[in-house]
């Protein structure tokens, strides 16, 4: 177990990597938790949960991300009678996570709460950064707060549970992580493919430990991404226009957007062709998709929807080369000429 | 105008204590401000805002203080494609404000927001503490966050268009921040009763500078009321039920309260008599009530059940003296025998 500490401006945070569910009883009060967590979650790990601790449960993805999820649960904690004592743990995805540290981060003005963070994605994305919320009116985590869970229980024995493309999708926020801050995490990626997709316990702590620490010092210095954690945004202007477009998951969508933003990066003369096809590369390495059906005019106008409430222009954060991110502001003029020059080999 | 600087923990807040709403446009840019209000307040000051900028309006009273109504101001501020960079302005007394200040510290995890505090009680309680939120399931600001408004400006004048009772409401709470921490502010009350009720802009001023200083110093010591800022829910054990019982208006619920532990202080010894009396008959002097119709066992089992999340015991707030409070734990049994013995003369 590889433990990280995080100190955000919200708060301090403790993120267990390679922890097991077997020891949560260590990080616990049993008589003032309670667990939430959604119907998949609980249809495999019911009988490994700690007994006697109630369980309040919310169905499971993204359309339950509302604020109708969080009245529920607040009526349910009611009913508990949780009080300012009471603890929160999720127990899910970056889902229950984000709507977990959102309902114990408003119940009450405030209670305790942490996580056991249950898929590859969740750990080496929500599970540090503070972030949390939920979706409304079709635009992604529009209500929510930041603040840091105390602690974060990270098993990648849970793994065994995910969907093979669930667990596939979660190495795209890793390769991410070394594509913009740290090349040799990157190329440990690149060696490391085969051993992760088989659920190495070690090799998966390295690289979780690694992407997760990168996220956490990123988090420390700019909690409220007004400069520095904007670069954690690389691939996802795009990924977000393609998640609402095709639904597909975050982490493939991420995939698709990294490999975009890569290309532009190389057609702006940033970032060489050996290190573009690089990164194409690793990603298809995961068996993470590296183009979409999408026409770039299409996408195009799905990013300038999705981002319609920052203004006339848009946040690119692209490579100079791997492990080197930089931002840049595009109007969206100069974006669609961008896309469509893609357009070609898209 | 005078000035007071609250540094909390969540973040600073200017108090302009007199400042006039036509100074308004000193405070906000028109250009990213969106206003939220009740109907009564637009009814009354619909041409005295800023011309151009978006109003969202409420539903006015405490019936309006729910998730629903968070929901409602949240598609218009979409709608009004509000982005990180607005400022949303609370124009109002204790529920907008307590409303808006929670929707902006959640709407896309939180944008800078400010209050226009339209009534004596919002402008000595509601507008300093960075305490927010809504109500849920009857039981009181279950659900909610600590955030300062950048300001908030108080206008004495704007007292003009409310109810008396409502008026006389507000000295509930001077007369408490006198009676916990501050003798003169105490006296300074008890002699100025009817150019306050004439509302004498000079007494106003500076009884509400005086007592919104009182809470600010508490709030700055202990935001999240770990300790000394219990001391401000002196009368407010009693209040709350009081006011869930009867409707009563929160300043009226409030001075029977003071006087309810003024009499269980002096009944365990802590006050004396004449102390006692002095705080009843300044209360009487502001027109409030100093005692309801309420049998006290009653009284005691509604405040049980109001405070069933808070474990078998109660915090009450007692008086030493004028200007000298402190919170002492009374089980249930304790306060139940105490509010039998006040029966006598209840």
């Amino acid at each position: 177990m590889k433990l990280l500490e995080v100190k955000a401006e919200s708060g301090p945070s403790r993120i267990l990597i390679g922890e097991r569910l077997s020891n949560l009883a260590r990080y616990i009060d049993p008589e003032r938790t309670i667990i939430l967590t959604d119907d998949r979650v609980l249809s495999h790990y019911r009988d490994r949960f700690p007994k006697g601790i109630p369980v309040i449960v919310m169905g499971e993805g993204e359309s339950h991300k509302t604020l109708s999820t969080l009245e529920h649960i607040i009526g349910r904690l009611v009913d508990l009678e949780a009080d300012r004592a009471s603890f929160l743990l999720a127990v899910g995805g970056g889902i229950v996570c984000d709507v977990g540290g959102f309902v114990a981060s408003v119940y009450m003005r405030g209670i305790r709460f942490g996580f056991v963070s249950t898929t590859l994605l969740s750990q080496v994305d929500a599970s540090v950064g503070g972030k949390n919320g939920v979706n409304f009116g079709g635009y992604k985590n529009m209500v929510g707060v930041f603040s840091q869970p105390e602690f974060v229980l990270c098993d990648s024995e849970m793994f065994r549970t995910l969907k093979e493309e669930e667990y596939r999708s979660g190495f795209a926020e890793i390769i991410k992580a070394g594509a913009i801050k740290d090349r040799a995490l990157f190329e440990y990626c690149s060696q490391h493919a085969s051993a992760a997709l088989e659920k190495d316990a070690d090799v998966l702590t390295h690289m979780i430990y690694e992407s997760v620490k990168i996220k956490a010092r990123v988090v420390e210095a700019d909690e409220r991404e007004k400069g520095e954690r904007r670069l954690l945004n690389f691939g996802h202007t795009f990924a977000h226009a393609l998640e609402k477009m095709t639904g597909m998951l975050h982490g493939q969508a991420v995939a698709i957007g990294m490999v975009l933003a890569a290309r532009v990066s190389h057609q702006l003369g940033l970032l060489n062709a050996g290190e573009m096809r690089s990164l194409i590369s690793v990603i298809g390495s995961y068996g993470l998709p590296v183009k979409s059906e999408i026409e770039p005019r299409e996408l195009f106008n799905a990013m300038k929807q999705d981002k319609k409430r920052e203004g006339g222009s848009i946040h690119l954060v692209l490579l100079e080369g791997i492990g080197k991110a930089v931002s840049r502001m595009f109007t969206y003029d100069e974006l669609q000429q961008i896309t469509d020059d893609l357009r070609s080999d898209f």
